[in-house]
């Protein structure tokens, strides 16, 4: 199993409520993808610009094609428009 | 249920199974204490300088309280030592 931590920061002018309703599409489609145990969007509690996507995959391979499919390709650059800046780690457990 | 993600960066000159062994001792003691969901150390698969933390707590009062124990203030010291920077989130899932 692999985790993703997407962490984005908004724009200062941007209303949360936006990122939140168009990142709502998102969540619904991931996760009706093969593969995909989790998938959900968290705020920090201490810094309201902040938006993470938490994410839980059975593989690399899912999370490949999860990457390609119609849904990440068509809201991806909406949300991008509404973000600052991203940084996406992708983690498996040290045993 | 709040999550926490702790991003830490090695320094350059550290060796990843010294970071990993004093680590271990900190992931048995927490996952004893009360509130304590999840707890378990990551390697991120494109950065070998990169170890996160990744944790699930009951609330914020038993993260404080993690805060506060014994073994943390004891390890965490040990741990910053190798690390050349620290990145600490708090995370609730948005509703």
């Amino acid at each position: 199993m692999i985790k993703v931590v997407a962490k984005g920061k908004l724009k200062p002018d941007v209303k949360a409520e936006e990122y939140i309703r168009i990142s709502r599409e998102l969540v619904a489609e991931t996760r009706k993808e093969e593969g995909c145990i989790s998938y959900a969007l968290f705020e920090e509690l201490n810094d309201p610009s902040i938006f993470t996507m938490l994410e839980e995959w059975e593989n690399e391979e899912a999370l490949e094609k999860h990457n390609q499919t119609e849904h990440m390709k068509r809201i991806i650059p909406e949300l991008s428009k509404l973000r600052e800046s991203m940084e996406v780690n992708i983690y498996r457990e040290v045993e």
